[in-house]
């Protein structure tokens, strides 16, 4: 599947709806997956995301480590893969093997892109200054990327305990807010 | 429309699943709301929650100033005034009377609940530090409500330029994150 490149300033509209997403993470090319739904956008662009990435994840060593992850953004068609990364360690298995997910190497970073994503966000540490505090992680995306042929991606919303709210229908209302 | 008091250990399972809130203020009795987006949980329990707001809004002034706000938690019966709250200012015009809304005291806070949201969260500042680079609140939740008579609240989830994702069908999975 080709990806396509996309602008850095329509980022905001990939995160800011809330979807669940799918953090990687890769040292000495090992590659690892979290899924995660504590973020928040933080600047338009260069685009800032705020990551909350618990010390008690894998995933927090490799960022701290390496700086450098990609988000990833799943649909439903994914939801089982995305939950089962969520329900598992790195550091017992590859999470790609196990779930079946295709890493596929990144242009900036050396975190792999998802390939069943329909999204890729390139990601760089920005400031660690919260991570001691709230394990909060201010990342810079400096590469996106969107698969062209998802017309109408429906992204998951994590309501706790295994629930999960599905996208539902798009409306337009007039708005002077960007 | 009666409220109840909702669990501070559930108020994640609100707030994580990303949907538009708006943020109620108030000084010497002039209340004021703002449309947000860019919000993240970042501690289950007690609940804090990272809110950016940018200076420019009128309610960077308020909040900073009364270190206390409440996030109420519309659903898309609402959405246009939800629009129209971020469409305008709190310095020229009273959104309660100009939209509508109905203001109801809080219990903790100065702030008042917007009655004809589903949700509202009292909250009080609980760390500043991040203010002046990244307009980043962080805020504890010390009291939250809940209409027990909304049973599928549809909530709204900003894909920019007033474009906005209704929240869509509920889906179960077997997963052990909370």
């Amino acid at each position: 599947m080709a990806r396509k490149s996309f602008p850095l300033s329509k980022v905001y509209s990939l995160l800011e709806p809330g979807p669940v997403v799918m953090v990687t993470t890769a040292r000495d090319g090992y590659p690892n997956i979290m899924t995660m739904s504590w973020h928040t956008m933080i600047e338009f662009e260069p685009p800032l995301v705020g990551c909350v990435i618990s010390n008690s994840n894998y995933s927090f060593g490799l960022l701290k480590a390496t700086n450098e992850c990609v988000i990833n953004i799943p649909t439903v068609e994914i939801a089982e893969k995305v939950v089962g990364c969520g329900n598992t360690s790195g550091a017992k298995i590859n999470k790609f093997e196990t779930f079946c997910l295709t890493p596929k190497p990144a242009s900036q970073v050396g975190a792999p892109l998802i390939e069943e994503c329909y999204a890729n966000l390139e990601c760089r540490v920005a400031d660690t200054k919260m991570v001691n505090k709230y394990c909060l992680f201010v990342v810079e995306v400096i590469k996106a990327w969107i698969d062209p042929t998802m017309k109408n991606p429906q992204t998951i919303h994590h309501l706790g305990r295994g629930r999960f709210m599905v996208a539902g229908e798009k409306i337009k209302l007039k708005s002077k807010m960007k």
